[in-house]
C-alpha cells in the first residue's frame, strides 16, 4: 500500500527483486555495527557453547592472541544481517554457502560493515523468480577484511514480464583449500592446555571418515531464536512476524541453527576452537520453535598449517531434530531426510 | 499481611497512595544504575533497532560525538523505572506525558539516578483516586541532568476517607518548542555518511503531513517484554506476575512498546537518528504478549538547529496491532481506536 | 550408542559415573570463563535485583571498592557451571550445600576457573547410585580463590556390580562462623546511602526472629531459565532438552530460583548488600517454567564485622510458589512443604 497511494510516503524500503540486480552490481550494505562484550554475554546466554578461546580472556592471550575474540560466527551473523535488507528480504529460499574464509578474529569494539558483490544471476524457468549469487566482504572499522563467502538465495520477481539477465553461474571452489585457510597472526597452541579446554582428543587424534554424535539437545523458544536473530540486525520478516504462517510460528533464521549445532559440537570438538572456513552450507529443512536440536559430526579432511602446533580439520557438521537417526543425511532419492535441519561443510582450527 | 500481623516485619514497601502526596514533594529515587554495553547488546536482542549512530561508534565519532552513545529510549527506561516504586507501583493508568527533553546524550559507564518533583495533584470525583502530576529529572554520576520528562498517572488512595488535597493541574506546554531542544555538544550531520545509515532521505525531503507506514511487524513473546522491564529495574508487579490476571497474561510495560515502535520506524525513518523531546504519549490500549506490533509515523513539524547539518522533526509515531488500518488515530466519537496502542509526539533529530 | 558401535567416535563426554569417584580426588573443571558486563546486564535482565552495590559503579566505589562487583551469585553460578560435566551430569539430585563462602568479589574482566575435590562418598544401600561430596574452589585468573563451597549431590552408578567405596561423610559445619566472613578490602558502609540504596532499614534495625514477606511474585518462563542457565555454561541436559519429560517442561536449574528469590528479597531486604557465605541450601521440591515464584526471609543470626559500618546478617531466604502461605517451611512429618522450592541459609553484610 504504501508504495500504490500517494498520500503516503514512499520512504520506507521493500527490499530488492530479482530484475534489480545487475552482474558485478557492488551493494554497500547499511548500519555499521560495534560488537562488544554484551554479545559474547548474550551468545553465552543464547547457545551452549564452551570453546575456551572465546570463553576465557587468559586462555586466548595464552594461544597468543593479543586479548578474547569474539565467537566466529557472531562476526559471521552481524556480517550476513548486514546483507538481508539488500539481498533476501524477497528470498525464497536460502540456496547455499561457498568460499567463506574467517580472515581475521573479531574483537570487542570492532565495528563491522559489510559489501557484497553480485557474482551470478540466473532467471528460473517460471519466470517468476530467479538465483542471485552474492560474495559478501566484512570489514573492521580500519578497512580491513574480516570475513567473505559467497551465498545464494532465490529472489522472487517484482514484475513477472521483466527481461531475463544473462545466465551467469559463478564456478565456486567446492571447499577452501587448506592452503587459503588464514590462520589467525600469532596463533600458537604448543602450549595448550587440553584438561583446561575440556578434552584430550588433539589433531592426530581424528582421522577422516570419524564421525560423532555430539549427545546433547536443545529445544529452541521463539523469544530465543528471535533474541538471537535480531541481534544481528537480521530484518527477515519471517523471523518475527506470527502473522506470515497460520500456525503463527516464525521461521528459525538458519544462522541461528548453524550456532546452536556449533556449539553442541563442544561434546566431541571441544578442541576444534576456530572456525578457519565456510566450505558449503545447506538449511536442509526449516526449523520453528519447539524443535529439540541434536547434532553429529564427520571428519571430512585433515590439514597442518606453518603455526605453531595448530592444524585443520574439515568437519561436515549435522544438525537434526531429536529422534533423527545419526550419520544419515540423504533418503534413497538424494534429497535431505526430513529430520535433517543442516548440513555445514567448514574447516576449524584444532592443536596438533 | 505483612502490614498488619504483629509477628511479620513492616520493611517491605508497598509503594505510595494517592494521599501521600504532597505538591511540590521532592522524590530522590532509589537504586542508581550504571549503563554498559550490556544494556546497549540486550537493547538490540529486544528491539530490531539499527539506528547507524547507536549502533556503531564509528559512526557516532563521525557525527561529531566523543564516542557511541546509548539509545536515547535506553536512559528514558533506566530514569523511568527508578520512579516505579514511589511513584506507579500502585498506578490505576499511566495517563500521559509532556515536556521531555533529551539533554545529554548517555555512554556506557554513566551512572544515572532519578529525581521527581510532584508539580500537579487531582482527586478524583470518586474518592478512590486520583491523578498526580511529576517531573523526573534524570542524572549522571557528575550530577548533570541528562533528561527530564513530566508524567501523570491515576494512583489508588490507601484510604477512601483521607481528605482530598488541593487541586492544581500543572499548565503544560502542548510540545517542547523547537528552540528549547537541546541538540549534544559537538553533533555535525555535514559530512553524514547516507549510504551507510540506511536511506537516502534527510530533512528536506519531508513535508509536515506526510505519513509512513513502516511496513514491518514483530510478535512479542512473554519472555522478552519481562527482560526488557526488569533491564530498567521497573518493579511494577502487573508486568511480571501471572496470577494478576485470570489469563495469566501479563500487561506489557508502555515503554517496551515505545522502543519497538521506535525501532520498526527505522524503515522509513532511518535518518531520524535521535529522540530530542518527548513532546506528549499516551498508551492508547493495553498490549500483551503475542500481540504482533506494527507502527507508522505522521510529520508534524520541522525546525531548524544550530548545529552544523542537523535539523529536526516533530513525529507522530503511532504502534498498532498488525491488521489495524494504518493512519487512523480515533473512532468518530474521539477515543482512540482499538488496534492502536501508542500515540507519541517527539522531535528527532536528522540530517539536513 | 556412541560408546558402543565401533564405527562411531567415543570423544564424547558422558560425565562421570559413582564409581568413577574416589577420596581425595581432585577435578580440575574445564572451560575458564571471562565474566564482563554483558554478564551484569543479564543478571539485571532476568532476574529483578536492585542491590545498589551491583547496580551502581559510583554506589560501589562509595562503599569503598575500587569498582562495581558483579553480584556474587554470577561467580557463584559461573564455578558451580564449571563442575556440572564432571559432577552432576548423571546426578538424580543435587542434595545440599554448606561452608559457601564468598572470599573476593568478581569483577567483570575477571576469568573464572574451578577445582573440585572428593570429600566424601556414601553409596546407596541399592546399589544403583551413591552420594558425593565435593569442596569446590572457584579462582580468578591471578590464582586468587573467589569462593568455596561445599555440595552433595547422588549419583547414578553406571555399572550396579561396581563395589562400593568405603563410606566416608564429611562433617560439615552446620554454618559458617561470623569470625571465618571474608569482608571485602576496603569495604566501609560508615557513610552509607541509605535513601540511595531503597530502605532506611540497618543492621541494628533487625532483630534473630523476624520475618519478612517479601510481597513482589515474578512467573518464570521456559526461554528465560534457559537462556540464564547457559550463561553459566551449565550443561546439565533437564534444564535444555524438552524430550526428556513427558510434558516438555524443563526442570528449571536450582541456581535460578536462588537468583529470583535473592532479587526478590530486596523488597524488605534492599541494604543486604552482599552475600557472605552460603550456610546450607536445599532444593525443597523442583520449579518449572509457568510458576509463580515468591520469597519470604527470616534472620536467623546477626553479627559485628571489623570493617566500618559492616554488619552481618543470617538470613533463611525462602522461595515458595505464588498462594503458597508464607513462613511455613515443613509439613507435620518433617517434609519439606509442597509449595516449597528452595530453603537458602546464608550470611550477607549489611550497614550498621
Amino acid at each position: 500500500m504504501n508504495r500504490t497511494d500517494a498520500k503516503f510516503s514512499f520512504k520506507t524500503s521493500a527490499g530488492n527483486f530479482f530484475e534489480d540486480y545487475r552482474l558485478g552490481q557492488v551493494i554497500r550494505h547499511a548500519v555499521p555495527r560495534t560488537a562488544t562484550e554484551g554479545d559474547r554475554a548474550l551468545y553465552a546466554a543464547l547457545y551452549p557453547s564452551r570453546f575456551a578461546l572465546y570463553s576465557s580472556d587468559a586462555f586466548a592471550k595464552a594461544s597468543g592472541l593479543a586479548r578474547g575474540p569474539l565467537e566466529d560466527l557472531i562476526g559471521f551473523h552481524i556480517v550476513f544481517g548486514k546483507t538481508v535488507p539488500d539481498i533476501s528480504l524477497n528470498a525464497v529460499a536460502n540456496l547455499g554457502y561457498a568460499e567463506g574464509r574467517f580472515l581475521a578474529p573479531v574483537y570487542p569494539g570492532d565495528t563491522l560493515t559489510s559489501v557484497s558483490e553480485v557474482i551470478g544471476l540466473k532467471e528460473n524457468s517460471n519466470g517468476a523468480s530467479g538465483v542471485v549469487w552474492v560474495r559478501t566482504t566484512g570489514h573492521d572499522q580500519t578497512g580491513a577484511a574480516v570475513l567473505s563467502y559467497v551465498r545464494w538465495v532465490m529472489v522472487r520477481k517484482r514484475d513477472h514480464a521483466a527481461p531475463a539477465p544473462e545466465t551467469v553461474i559463478p564456478k565456486l571452489a567446492p571447499a577452501v583449500a587448506a592452503a587459503d585457510l588464514v590462520v589467525p597472526e600469532g596463533l600458537d597452541f604448543s602450549g595448550y592446555d587440553f584438561e583446561l579446554a575440556g578434552a584430550p582428543h588433539r589433531w592426530s587424534d581424528f582421522a577422516v571418515g570419524e564421525r560423532i554424535d555430539h549427545v546433547d539437545q536443545v529445544t529452541i523458544e521463539e523469544a530465543e531464536h528471535m533474541m538471537a536473530t535480531r541481534l544481528w540486525q537480521n530484518t527477515s520478516k519471517v523471523h518475527f512476524d506470527a502473522t506470515q504462517r497460520e500456525d503463527g510460528r516464525r521461521l528459525i533464521y538458519g544462522g541461528h541453527v548453524i550456532s546452536l549445532a556449533r556449539a553442541l559440537s563442544f561434546n566431541g570438538l571441544a578442541n576444534a576452537q576456530m572456525i578457519a572456513a565456510i566450505n558449503a552450507g545447506a538449511h536442509a529443512n526449516p526449523c520453528f520453535a519447539g524443535t529439540t536440536v541434536r547434532a553429529w559430526s564427520e571428519v571430512l579432511d585433515m590439514a597442518e598449517t606453518a603455526n605453531p602446533g595448530v592444524g585443520a580439520l574439515r568437519l561436515r557438521l549435522v544438525a537434526t531434530t531429536a529422534g533423527t537417526e545419526p550419520f544419515g543425511l540423504r533418503d534413497a532419492d538424494g534429497r535431505y531426510r526430513k529430520g535433517v535441519l543442516l548440513d555445514l561443510d567448514y574447516w576449524a582450527f584444532i592443536p596438533k
